[in-house]
C-alpha cells in the first residue's frame, strides 16, 4: 500500500485579485477543496449562493464575510463556520494569501 | 440570519497521553471531527480499521502514523493523506499537542 501525503500549504503563490481551487478529495456526497485567495473580493452584488451545507475553515490569513442582509463575518486563522444552504454571501475581503478548507456536503441537511 | 463561528485551537488542552474528540458537523454521510492527541500513541497492537475513506490534516503539532505492514508517516503542519477503507494503522507518536481535522466520509470509495 502507497500512502500519498501532501500539504495544504504547498503551491500557494497565485495573481493578486485572483482565487485558486484544488480538489483534495471527492466522492458522491463529499468535496474537500483548497481555495487560496489572493487579497480577492468577490464583486460587488455577486452572490454565492450553494444548494448545500458548506464546513469552511481558514487554514491561514483572514477573511471577512458578507452574507446578504449586511451580516459581516470576520474569520483569523483556525476560524471555522457552517454556510447553510442558499445562505447569499461573498468574500469582502482577505489577507494578501487566504487558504480555505472547504468541506462541500452534497446532501439535504438533516437527511 | 446567525451565523456562528468557532475556532479548530480553541479548548484544546488535556491530559498528557490522552485524546480528545469533537465532532463539528455531521449529516447522513459525512462527519467532520477534531481530535487533539496529547504526546499519544495507540496501544501496540491495536489498529484503527474504519469502513469508509478518512481524509486525515495535520492542523497543528506532527505525527507518525504506522500502517500495518511497517509503512510509516511522518505528518508535518498542513499535511494531509486519506485513509483508504481497512487500512489498518495507529498513531506512532505525537507532538505535546496536534490537532487533527478529519474528514469521515460514509459512503463507498468510487460510488
Amino acid at each position: 500500500m502507497r500512502i500519498e501525503v501532501d500539504n495544504i500549504f504547498r503551491g500557494t503563490g497565485g495573481a493578486p485579485g485572483k482565487e485558486d481551487f484544488l480538489t483534495l478529495l471527492e466522492s458522491e456526497r463529499v468535496k474537500v477543496e483548497r481555495i487560496v485567495s489572493h487579497a480577492s473580493s468577490t464583486p460587488e452584488n455577486k452572490w454565492y449562493d450553494q444548494a448545500y451545507n458548506e464546513w469552511v475553515l481558514v487554514a491561514r490569513g483572514w477573511a471577512v464575510l458578507e452574507f446578504e442582509g449586511g451580516e459581516r463575518v470576520e474569520l483569523k486563522e483556525g476560524d471555522y463556520l457552517t454556510i447553510p444552504p442558499h445562505a447569499r454571501h461573498r468574500v469582502d475581503q482577505t489577507a494578501p494569501q487566504t487558504i480555505w478548507l472547504v468541506v462541500h456536503v452534497k446532501e439535504k441537511p438533516g437527511s
